[in-house]
């Protein structure tokens, strides 16, 4: 049984201290917020107790391993304590806005082997998984073509926008490391990035995207398209399409059920998809715990790496690059 | 090239004529109809002659091959004149409503090696026939349950209904006759048939049924449903489903376009499916047409012989008496 | 929170208990099996006390509710007991496989006020539940033609066949009540049935049928159809299909993943269908006992009731009766 | 009757001659070929004469409209001529390769009132015009993102390669123009183009690309995406997709058949779509030539003018600039 101290326990950290209550092998040890309110609501729950500091959390003798799904400028003071109290570490994504910070806590913590592991959810999802082993065993033959489609259903609030980080790094972020996880060991060397205000006088206001598109080029010749949007009325739209010299694979929309509609305007009608992400991905979620869960208790590698976290945000910031020059941008990965 | 007589120039009339002027192989040489303007009319359209009688059609030197698409009362006279003519007929469903009929034709025409083909054109629906080779190839290993779902878009008007000879004698034959197609040489032993009037008053007034459901177990076992409507108000539903030890086949529904709409309320959103038979299986009439031709050039045995039309017809009859009695009734074909 | 008995530890059994511990609402309290060992592995998981009677379970000043998934032959003893305990009963399907021991149990809970759940768990299932709402509440107008197909993925082991009750008592049992769900205030009113034994040679050696198909009338005219087999070799099939006078709708099969392949031979592949119902019908398990909690809680009716299990069993005992006389069999609810 | 002197008797101008031949308001009255045994070939099977230049089809009194669609580099002198015979033109894509040529061809046709239609029949397919209306009608709300996917089954020959001029003039030019007829009066702006040689050597040989992603920009803020491949093993793939502030539509694949099989390994699986445009493209083939009449007996202006025909290769030319140089280009149509 991993004792877990939980970071945060907004939305996301509540979500996270279900799936970790639920989970056999797991239990949420401690929980911290820096609302006390917040945190005192997951302890009820959950029978953790609330920590009174982070230091107070991450180092306790009754903690194993930290969770962290606090809100992201925190990220890397967690990391950095987790990583001196030797406790390993799962980490909601993005690692930072900042690439200079992740840089820091990159060489921080290198040679100090404490497993960290990002939070990209929708690597462990069924059904994209089966396109990543697709792209990769030769079902599709040799990958040519890689197509993601993601869009929001409807946009967050403006306070939500402010502290985002940009929709490339907020959103788009999992495209590049579904990506690249896709992809395998062929990297992504250049990027061509579009972005528009379409969706809300919110993105307007702050002076960030709401809709894009952009095109990559890996190493290999793989051409790879992005679509985003912060408002899709049908639901939660997810899609990632692999196409290669041998066929095709799809990850396609997941309705709220299974019927289907005939009248005399329609026929074969589905309901609308899965609202969002905490229905569509439940099941990415949970196995993302119980992968982190064994990572600990087999001593292995992450599946999600601290540089996995790092490279999808050098990609959102190539993404801006292109976006403000108007030019194709190479990566740089060094 | 073969010189057809047409006999009928009514609606499907109409439908051949158009066909058979588009083969390359074939054309109408003469046409007659009952009623003189409606022959004139498909005359204008194709170039043929106006047959001012059957046997000036049927006789004439100059016709390779009698094309029966005339009222049902017609066709066993037709076909005697064809046959004594030593010309190959296609004779469009149903034979004739009354089985005594039916049989003294077959009397008439046994030893007389003429050809003859029935209409039943859903056996040249190119997803209909694939059922049927899925049945046989072992595709779906051994067949074990047959359904057939057929259900017009809407109810013909009184007069056609008064006429028509009753529901299963008029639409539920066709799947009969696909049922026989698909189980090959196993033969169909028993049925138990129910029938509602739930559509049209018509329905009521001339005393037939307008929604049906049957059960039919073959002497390998396998049992066959079949469903009717006269009014699906999504389209003209024709749905065939084959279900074997080692796997399913189905012919589904085709729809208009091929769009699919994703709004607030609905995903996957198709348009209806194609409204009635002339478009639903304009495939299957030419392919029809191209065996007829085929037949004549080949000197091969007809696709649809007078004794599955027969048989459907015993099929159909068979139904009504299971309804009327209210029992399991054991088909008889001899 | 709710203190349950759990009457039975075998696959169905622990498949409960766990669906039990993780609802908030309620707990494995005692937990009774004629096989100790199962019993203790339950036990284990849940941190229940093993039961060494059943009356040690049932009338536990500790126990406020009574879950009957034992074997079929205990269900109307227990339920006996939990009624004179005066304690709410879910119990698994069916009630039992003899009618006059139904009947006996039925007059002897009459006026005792204490709420019985039967567990039709298909009810609860949202894709199924939605079509009974759409013939309900005239979205496809007034329904027409009902149309069940309920195929298990592979055949039982003869044990399991042998205690049965017969294939319609066992499986179509499901179909039944699902025909009576989605009728609702329209009793069904005739039947007639046909059974086959192509599946398995443990069939014919017990006697069973293992494939059927049948059509049921009710009194407002609609004709349903069901049609089952032990065997279907691309997974767990279950599709409901009502048809009115406005349209349909269909509560479709579930795959495995939303994965779609294309290749040389063929597009739009799909992985296998749900496998079981414990996968197929998990949010309805889930659902089903929701309601059991919230029965208890408000104090609210049944939502599958005692008469319910009794007229599924009645319309399974006519089923046999049309198959052995060959004849359509009116139904007798009284 | 529309008398047409059909230029080119080639693998498409064959398709066009059965097609001519099929509608009932025209006619091949010429047919003209380089090559002598072509044309001859299309005369015996429509009753056509033969030309022996040029100038003898177009300019014989008993012609009154020019089908073009002989080899590319002829068909800026065929529209000379046949504007100077003041006889209606259609005009297979591309106009020319060279965007000087085509200028000077738009500079003399200019004020000489002949109507000239381009070939660019995708716009005629009955789905993807569904998409247009749905985008341009509010039926999906404002369009903000339009993806368009095309990928041929198989490469072409390298002689075909030879003459193409290049992968985006000779094939994405076609999603160009789609997109363009999407996109109604809201001008493209912006292009960031890829292109790879992944899929057969000859691409290689030729120097040119046979897989291709790109992106652009309309004035309104609309992003397009295309993407492109010469070899899809499951079909002609042909999809488009347009997403708006209200819902999406999808002009999806169409498959050989709609037939769905269902096995241990798959379910759901469909036919591969049709092969390639001669079949897939049937019906806008057919729309094509109708409307093409309706131009010339309605005195109408064409659906699909020289303009269009211009502008789709600037946009090619403008994707060519964009590749080489790793910039957004802007596009400039005047």
């Amino acid at each position: 049984m991993i004792k877990i101290a939980l970071m945060g326990a907004g939305r996301i950290g509540k979500m996270h201290a279900s799936m970790i209550d639920a989970n056999p092998n797991c239990r949420v040890q401690y929980i911290y917020d820096i609302n006390l309110e917040f945190a005192k609501e997951i302890a009820g729950q959950t029978g953790a107790k609330v920590a009174t500091s982070p230091e107070d959390a991450i180092n306790s003798n009754d903690v194993d391993a930290i969770f962290i799904a606090s809100a992201t400028p925190t990220h890397v003071e967690f990391i950095t304590l987790a990583v001196k109290a030797q406790k390993p570490v799962f980490c909601e994504k993005p690692i930072d806005l900042n690439i200079e910070k992740v840089d820091e806590c990159r060489n921080f913590i290198k040679d100090k082997n404490v497993p960290i592991q990002i939070g990209f959810n929708r690597r462990f999802d069924n059904s994209h998984a089966k396109v990543k082993v697709a792209s990769q065993n030769n079902e599709i033959g040799k990958l040519e073509l890689l197509i993601i489609t993601s869009r929001d259903p409807a946009p967050p609030g403006i306070d939500y926008l402010k502290a985002a980080g940009g929709f490339f790094r907020d959103t788009t972020i999992h495209d590049f490391d579904l990506s690249r996880f896709i992809l395998g060991n062929d990297p992504i060397e250049k990027i061509s990035a579009f972005g528009e205000q379409l969706v809300s006088e919110d993105s307007k206001k702050v002076g960030d995207h709401d809709t894009a598109m952009l095109v990559m080029r890996s190493k290999a010749g793989v051409l790879i398209h992005i679509n985003n949007s912060r408002r899709a009325v049908y639901g939660y739209d997810q899609r990632v399409e692999a196409f290669g010299s041998k066929g095709m694979i799809i990850s396609n929309n997941q309705t709220q059920s299974s019927v289907e509609r005939f009248s005399e305007e329609s026929t074969f009608s589905k309901d609308p998809v899965q609202f969002f992400f905490i229905e569509r991905y439940e099941q990415a979620y949970k196995t993302q715990l119980e992968e982190f869960v064994a990572m600990i208790n087999n001593n292995t590698e992450p599946k999600v790496s601290f540089e996995d976290g790092r490279r999808a945000l050098i990609l959102a910031n190539a993404a801006y690059e292109s976006l403000n020059s108007g030019k194709v941008v190479d990566i740089n990965f060094e």
